[in-house]
């Protein structure tokens, strides 16, 4: 362990899946991380290469058979790129090997409420150590999240529904009830072969999934009503697109308390100082945001009518880049470090 | 002229476009159709192949020089497919060689509102001839279709919206304000070079276009308002998608007055006799309605929520494919003919 | 059974896969055909659209349950789309039957050399069967095809890499040794999900499969040997692209055997009767081929070099539609019935 | 100007292309770049992000109007990213003002034979200045770009072609004759508007262009024949495919002079100390070398055949990429400055 931030030991669990493929090239040119180990139970001693193509000249680099707990040991900071319901079983160990930083990117310890917990993802083993957990939004946790141990990292579609409404959560003009539509790419669904990411079905197609359903409604309720100070019920509406990376969310809000407002200007403000997260003039393009930590938005306003859109890449202002953004504000270093590398145009 | 629907002679004005292209690929093998004259101003005398490649197997057809009045004339029906606002200008002209049925792709004759359309499109040289146009939406309008002899093709966005919230509109159960939340493929912008159409850019993006201002929002108010009785806002919100075929619509309903009712079996009712409008019982997948005529729905019910989704093909169901159902019913032939050809799976 | 070609009885074994939905798409629009049988042990009772949801419209078709040899019963026509292997050993009971033609659309009856066929694809239970077989490329097989009752179609990349050099191989002009390019979709490795059809991978991808080894040459130097009547080798370098249908087949053809031949004439000449295989003055675009039974053609020739490019639908001139158009031939019928339906542009 | 390789100063001449806008993506996070000027003359005062959408978080970056002298005055180094035939004009006034290092990302320069310019490109002003021009392909000619203070950098299907063969020619192996078969993405036809870039035309489309012609066969044909010490004649057949990025080359060499050479373990040996070029142990996904400026090949080899397959990003290591991986050899410094950022997986 280092106590300096210079040469960082990071353990990555779960590094062989699409998030912890996105940690691991953050993280081996984040300036200040120092040795990586890497496990994976489907590729131990594999080359990072031979799972993440993209990473094939890190010819020396290999995925690591330790346990979560053996990897832990004396890691400095530890994220965990587990499937959803893993990381609960294994984190009362892994806390007890005291890491300075423990990142968890599952939905384990996102929410607040155990009976919303149950009731999209089951029986949870350890619930009362979610309250030990920040919520780990920059934009609206930022100064809890620079004296965290413990951050639960937001869902992919939770962060850009958020990102989307939290502006007018904060003024309390949101209307209680809302809709997010949003449309993802199919590495949000991870890197087991799925019929609905199967190319010949999802290369030119476009469709609808878990209507009025889907799991990441409770946090982005859960945090929208802590932040209005009163109960929200968002719905968000997801849809597979024929894409690879990004979310693109809109939302087309109908409500008389926004008219004295300047909603563009609303946001403008709110996100002024972020580092990540941008108000554009026009609206954003889905991939300029791929690849990289950053969120860009746009607002339209119309009598009582506002329309907001936002884009994020879902494994990395969804997942991984977040997760870095919330290493680098905990432990107080530069919160772009390792996250300067500009998107790809074209895409 | 024939009166006897044996080898009608048909005229496909703007041919060269992607919409003319689809028409003479439905109309090549209607059973019903004889000689098609296809005019194109910018293509006269090439092969039809050599601007629609799916055609270059017919090796002898070639765009016509003729004018649109040249082409009219002798035709049993005339199609439109020139860009909006020139076929108001020849549209006169073209009545005057008196057709059994005129088809207008365009968006000249859908309105019934000066003010609208002067709002979306401009002038109009003779908007006194729009009330003698029927809007051809077969499942909101097939008796005046019946006995039509000049309509006004809908929109591909205003079909999707359309079909959307009909059933809601016809059961008075439609709030007055609404949204729909679309995405449309790229061929839906036309054959001409875009900057938001070029491939680097559009490949692997989606964005917001129009945002609170979309042109097909008039003639979706205009239909549903009728059919409810009542004056009616909905919001198309617009967006493009990394598709080249195809409109994904979804309204997401909120509204008291729809608890009492079995919104999915209402929708099953009221589609159930439509020879190309589908109620499933899970969400469609856009790309099943490519190529072909045919609209897939399905609707989720929750408390005073709904949710509807609706799947169809910009230039067949959304436009071509349209027009030619409408020319059977108006000419009293099977309402599938020349559309029975199945969609391709995968695609 | 029918005599007459009136409402032919087909059995489909193996229905549920992609080449068997392509059979079903073409067979319930093919004017001969009466009641088709469709077979699927994965889907035995489900709807035809649960599977292939470009068949959604056809509300009452399902598949059937029934054995192979039960499916034959009192079928005219049975077409076997199964996994390859497998229809080899159904084969003795299938001909049992005495159907008036069995088409195969698998490897195990299109090789005359057995021991080619055992390093390709292993041990074959039946291989004195395979030389009642006739090889079903119509452009080199067509009057063999007319007297056959069992078809042995050909291997998607096969076919497209013959229509390639079939023409320099009849002229006597085709170097011993050649190569062909070829790159395929996704849709040729089948509905079985794979890492390498996986969306997220493949999406934006290319790669070389099978180096010097795809056992498809196998089929390949059989028929173009028997054309330029001496011993063939023609490697197929195969390739996957981030297509889903289609091949693209390109042959670089360095010889100075060709210097006194006009080679762009000759395939003209050679293809000029063939009713989906057409010579383009210009590069063929592998979309103009997607969805249909065409394969377009393009040679250049300059000083000993030929290039000549083809372009077919791996599940359509790869397997489905050739084996209609085979049926066609052998039955006596037009050979384009049922597969008069034009491709899409923009597809 | 600076001596010391801190800060560089950089002018970007033609810097909203899309070679342009990679140059812009890496220099902004090189640790020796200090001052970028960016020049375009269709986009002066505009953001850089208003051009290429990744950059729109580089909020106070605009283009200039300078003109090319203008930007040159005080530049460390000069980047010209204009169209072909642009440079040679401005050359010399550019090389007037004495920057430290002048790379040309054009074909002016690269080429050593006039006739050979003038077939494939027209008259050159300044012909007689190509021979002060070093070919910047690191792979071959190292020791004089270290010394170099201009630079014709490679084109992008020629690098990948070179990249091909170069261990071949160099060992005197490469038949004199060869053929690469290459498939390349929708940037590399760059920013403008084309009829085969046109997204609904190249979404899900492949075809051959330019055959038995493709212009860069020159300066491969230069390159292997100097490294081979005799005349070469590679032809290379150029494809567009469905892709954005990158170049999929594919050489099969049958040649008797290989079968006594370890071909696999020549090409692994020839590049085992290239930072950026890496032979593996299976074929290259394309999408591995996407955004990045890496190179990764694979050789197969079987009695007189060799197949290799080469994956480039066009942009990356077939222009910008490579332009910057020169600028730090000829300029001293390290030689993966400013190009560490890992690749996405997936793409």
């Amino acid at each position: 362990m280092s106590n300096d931030n210079q040469n960082l030991s990071v353990a990555v669990l779960g590094a062989a899946g699409y998030v912890g493929g996105e940690l691991l090239r953050v993280l081996t040119t984040h300036p200040n991380v120092g040795e990586i180990v890497a496990t994976s139970r489907s590729n131990p001693g594999a080359p990072w290469g031979a799972v993440h193509p993209a990473l094939a000249y890190e010819r020396a680099r290999t995925f690591s058979d330790a346990s979560p707990v053996e990897a832990a040991q004396g890691a400095d900071v530890v994220f965990l790129a587990l499937g959803h319901g893993e990381s609960s079983s294994v984190m009362p160990e892994i806390l007890a090997t005291e890491p300075r930083l423990v990142i968890d990117l599952g939905a384990d310890f996102r929410l607040s409420n155990e009976a919303d917990y149950k009731t999209h993802y089951g029986d949870h083993p350890h619930f009362d150590l979610c309250e030990t957990f920040v919520y780990g939004l920059p934009e609206a946790r930022r100064s809890q999240i620079k004296s965290a141990t413990r951050i639960a990292n937001p869902g992919c579609m939770a962060t850009a529904s958020e990102l989307t409404l939290l502006p007018l959560a904060a003024a309390k003009i949101l209307p209680e009830r809302s809709t997010v539509f949003a449309v993802t790419g199919s590495s949000g669904a991870g890197a087991k072969l799925r019929h609905t990411t199967h190319h010949p079905y999802r290369a030119a197609n476009m469709f609808n999934y878990k209507p009025l359903a889907h799991q990441h409604e409770a946090e982005i309720n859960r945090l929208l009503g802590e932040v209005a100070g009163r109960s929200n019920t968002t719905r968000m509406i997801a849809h597979s697109g024929p894409l690879v990376r990004g979310i693109h969310a809109t939302a087309h809000i109908v409500c008389d308390k926004t008219r004295a407002v300047n909603v563009p200007e609303l946001y403008k403000t709110y996100y002024d100082a972020e580092p990540f997260t941008h108000v554009l003039d026009a609206p954003p393009a889905l991939s300029s945001s791929s690849g990289v930590n950053h969120a860009y938005l746009h607002v339209t306003q119309k009598g009582d009518e506002v329309l907001v859109t936002c884009v994020i890449d879902n494994l990395m202002k969804g997942a991984a880049g977040q997760a870095v953004q919330n290493m680098n504000i905990a432990l107080g270093l530069p919160e772009t470090a390792g996250l300067t590398a500009a998107g790809f145009f074209p895409y």
